[in-house]
């Protein structure tokens, strides 16, 4: 490990994340809340050991593979500590352990809270715990940019046919360019959405704050209800539309704005989550319009259910009604759509329709190998090969997704909860989705769980915000063995 | 698809199988049970049938891999339909679904019943109830050694070495030595057991009804309670060693006959095996001991909690207490280790114990790739490398097994039961293991499920039983599609 870069680093991103804290201390200061002083001594600590950090010496051309891993991990890490400290200083979260989760929560745009009553928390609080989902949607931006190709580990290349390859030298210009086009998409869809809700009669503070929950795919909301608080069809159909947009493949915007109509009309990946949408959507709008009272309309059904399937596929977690109330069905649905998650290059979690698709291709080939076991049959993405190696890479991401999964359950089952908590805690928090099911529904929150659940629920969350193999690789003893 | 020698192998099956009906209907004669009648029926219906199907005109030189496919899935199917007929008849399981699904699950040696009460029924029925296990375990050995390798698939090639390869010439010569070494081992394993329960002072017709759901690994019993009906602690041990015995690849029992030692102590799946037996049986032990009020001892803990750590990896499912009282922590290990099964090459079902440890071995080869980009590095298992081919068939039978579990928690979610009961109710189904939790738990059954689910559950245990793949190739377009 080159630890002065390392530490260089991590230092200049905890002087640029002082400077992300202040529009939230003049939410504070414009509302002339208490917490402002909280921001402000979060500010200075943050920016100063930034900065004391951020004068280590360390060269830039030593970096190696692990080096990169190590400041993505430890960057979140930071970030997620720093990023706590508004919510422990102000007394919003007065444990560190809770504002700890509730910060790398925010920054993995999972959305799982430990808050009760968020109704009573201030306002720059609430602003800085939104804004971390919309900084974090950014951050994987970058990482599935610039960390991931150089990894050459999760078959994230297939996303964009012209991505670059494992040489650093060729990546940057490109990834400049690149990363100007994917930010200019992500701010301006942030900005439609806020008008958008703004129109439908929301208030802009909360126009912004439910924004960023959904363009970063995240699902914090200044509403105990959620977006269950709004009565408004118009405001439930913007945020299920835009979170279904932000569950996309960022570079098809693109495609668009370039006039690309037929490749994006053929993509594989986006008509295969299109049409999981679709299918989950109709499947469970008549699953809780046939099964439940509270239905008299099928209009409504397909409304929450559409909704929910689009929060939950693209690992949102925002919530219109309490979906742990429906029928069995309805919910392992919804349990199963948390395993897939959206579009790779988007902002959301879980595993990606992209690998989803790939392995059922995989399975349909080794059929197929069953009636002509000497025959050459290529994985086709986009009419483009697959090359072997990247399926392979996606196999073992898919299994290693697994048995985080089961390792996880084994934790969380000394918990004591029932089956169905267990298994769903798990899995959002694995997935970055936010609520689950029974002790973590909708309607309820992380507050009761042990420390120890709750910081390994964090390290989870980053593990699979960071596409497993980020942090796995960090930890195997390969990483710390002193290599010449 | 040549149905004239489809229709002739199947016809001789069921000839074989009114055969093997005789035993139990010897046994209704002796105890003078009027079950006898049903038996004269039911071999007489199954003799003339396969008789008239044997003389069907067909050549075994036409045979291709979609035809051995039929054979075996239909093959599996219609040994159930007539396998059921004593069931029916004598009024046993008056309802036909039942019957099919009861014998079914004999045939898989899956042990999932539908009898309420076990101990009312004639003793005939329950002797051929019970060797429905030890004749599905016989087939188990025929499957994986002539049928399976000739497909290619599922990196059962791995589980000997010195394996037939996949030309049909080669193969039978060694398939007649290999199978006469593990019939002998079978029928070994059998007789001792068989004696061994006899010392303990169970009586003969019991011990070998639980020999049957043993070595079958199957888990049929003649009480209700299962093994905890008996209340002695050498019985318990005899049964969780045999379970145990049962769930090694049967030809490690010919090296050591053949005095090789080294090679079986160094067999990395039975070493992986004994692992995971040894840490949950422990953690389990641990937990019960010092999480319920149920044991005052710390041996009794552990006596419980080897017993159903073999019975569940074994996919055997005997119980000797109400485990699903036990706490979540114990539940969930238990849970997991239906997903991992016994050892290749023994009667056991789900995944087996090798492919997981080759998938393990994957993940591990994915994460050293990201610090070795371009290095070769091999898989190994017992020093040897693992092909890429098999590495790929292996994964995609993951793959797979994932998919059809997912499919069948969303089929048997429309039951309505509650979350746990649904995923155990596939899980147990798929891997053939029999009893699961909460409303299939071990001192319950399957017969309030609809008749649907029944049906459905029967073609899951059969998918699982066949290895996945014999079953979704038959399904699939391409054996259906005439080709020249």
């Amino acid at each position: 490990m080159n630890y002065g870069i390392i530490i260089k680093v991590l230092g200049n991103l905890l002087v640029f994340e002082a400077l992300l804290m202040i529009p939230a201390s003049l939410i504070s200061l414009i509302y002339r809340q208490n917490d402002f002083y909280a921001f402000l001594i979060s500010i200075l600590l943050t920016a100063i050991v930034g900065f004391i950090m951020s004068r280590v010496k360390g060269s830039y051309k030593k970096m190696k593979a692990k080096d990169a891993l190590a400041i993505v991990a430890i960057g979140w890490l930071l970030a997620s500590f720093f990023g706590s400290l508004p919510f422990a200083i102000s007394g919003s979260l007065p444990s560190f352990v809770d504002a700890f989760f509730e910060t790398i929560s925010g920054f993995t745009t999972t959305g799982s809270t430990v808050i009760k009553d968020v109704e009573i928390l201030p306002k720059g609080i609430l602003f800085w715990r939104s804004f971390t989902h919309w900084i974090g949607g950014m951050g994987i931006i970058v990482f599935t940019l610039a960390v991931i190709p150089t990894m050459g580990i999760s078959g994230f290349q297939i996303f964009k046919a012209e991505s670059p390859g494992p040489t650093a030298d060729k990546i940057v210009p490109r990834i400049k360019d690149t990363a100007r086009i994917l930010y200019t998409t992500y701010i301006v869809i942030t900005i439609i959405q806020t008008i958008l809700l703004v129109i439908g009669g929301m208030s802009l503070y909360e126009s912004v704050i439910h924004t960023f929950g959904t363009v970063g795919t995240g699902g914090y909301s200044t509403r105990n209800a959620s977006i269950g608080a709004y009565n408004s069809t118009y405001i439930h159909i913007v945020i299920t539309v835009f979170m279904i947009l932000s569950g996309i493949n960022f570079s098809l915007y693109y495609g668009l704005v370039k006039g690309k109509w037929k490749e994006v009309i053929r993509n594989n990946e986006l008509s295969f989550y299109l049409g999981i949408v679709l299918c989950a959507g109709l499947l469970i709008g008549l699953n809780i319009y046939t099964r439940t009272d509270g239905y008299k309309n099928i209009g409504l059904a397909f409304r929450d259910s559409f909704f929910q399937v689009s929060s939950i596929v693209t690992t949102t977690g925002y919530a219109t009604t309490d979906f742990d109330l429906w029928p069995v069905f309805s919910k392992t649905i919804l349990l199963l759509l948390m395993f897939i998650g959206g579009c790779a290059g988007s902002t959301s979690g879980s595993v990606k329709v992209i690998r989803i698709l790939v392995l059922i291709k995989l399975v349909k080939r080794q059929v197929a190998k069953i009636f002509h076991p000497n025959a050459y049959i290529p994985i086709k993405i986009d009419g483009k090969v697959i090359s072997d190696d990247i399926v392979t890479s996606i196999s073992s991401f898919f299994i290693l997704f697994i048995i985080i999964f089961v390792i996880g359950i084994l934790v969380i089952s000394l918990e004591g909860l029932d089956f169905e908590s267990t298994i769903s805690v798990v899995a959002t928090s694995i997935a970055n989705v936010g609520p689950g099911f029974g002790f973590v529904g909708p309607t309820r929150n992380f507050s009761s769980l042990s420390a120890f659940s709750k910081i390994f629920l964090s390290f989870l969350m980053l593990i699979g915000r960071l596409e497993l193999f980020t942090i796995v690789a960090l930890i195997s003893p390969k990483a710390w063995k002193n290599e010449r």
